[in-house]
């Protein structure tokens, strides 16, 4: 069977996300996958997906990198919690804040390699450093700080 | 005559950014308006825009402040050369770090308002701060490190 990314676990009514919810047609429908510790994602985007003509646009990169950040922050959190991610209650992370510094244009055209990594985790916050490469150049590097999904935004 | 966006002003082939091109169809044309030392710009997210249901994402909210900081970034430069945005060379600000910290949960639905003012100002980088608002409340607030854009990036 094929790796499930961690976005499938998420419950179908949190799986709307514009930028990772596997259930928005409309979406980037990015995926992560945990893999020893940290969580891998790749993404192709799409021609129009453009900045300056070559170069992918930023505000794309600063999508892969929050949706993959709370992705990596919730496979990190079950695992922190000793369980598997089909197990109950569900952990649903967003983002508090996001800083992404661009180091190089990022190519068009090629995959982009994203790698997260748990730099503090705790119960009310957990801080995710996530890396973008393409063809193995470092092109953005990435900080989310993810929190549990407040009460407030839970669907009726 | 209607007023014109930063972005019109942007060379046809520098504008072509998902965010805020123009000329890119399939992209967002994100718009800011410069008045009075201030960059303002309004957007109304499509409601598969969303992250958790019922509000927006995140992503896209970056993307706001990422395009429209650049564009801010643009409008003050010209300003600070004392002459207008139709006048040769063109500027183009491309964004070297990007910082959103998120308040609240934004509201999908409604008109989100971005204004962007510029704290320092030097011909290497400006820096921008912007905020989003939705119904008057402060849902976000955004940096945005902008600089000339590289020799490099220049479309041949």
């Amino acid at each position: 069977m094929p790796p499930k990314p961690i976005q499938a676990y998420y419950p179908e009514i949190l799986n709307q996300c514009y930028g990772c919810g596997q259930e928005n047609t409309h979406g980037h429908q990015i995926k992560s996958y945990w893999e020893n510790d940290k969580a891998i994602g790749r993404f192709t985007p799409e021609p129009y997906h453009t900045a300056i003509p070559g170069f992918v646009y930023g505000g794309l990169i600063a999508s892969l990198i929050d949706c993959h950040g709370t992705g990596t922050a919730c496979a990190a959190a079950y695992q922190a919690e000793g369980r598997a991610m089909d197990t109950a209650p569900p952990l649903r992370f967003v983002t508090a804040s996001l800083t992404v510094d661009y180091f190089k244009p990022t190519p068009i055209g090629v995959e982009l390699v994203f790698v997260g990594q748990v730099e503090i985790l705790k119960k009310s916050k957990v801080i995710v450093v996530v890396e973008v490469t393409a063809e193995g150049v470092l092109c953005a590097k990435g900080r989310v700080v993810a929190v549990p999904m407040p009460a407030s935004m839970a669907p009726e």
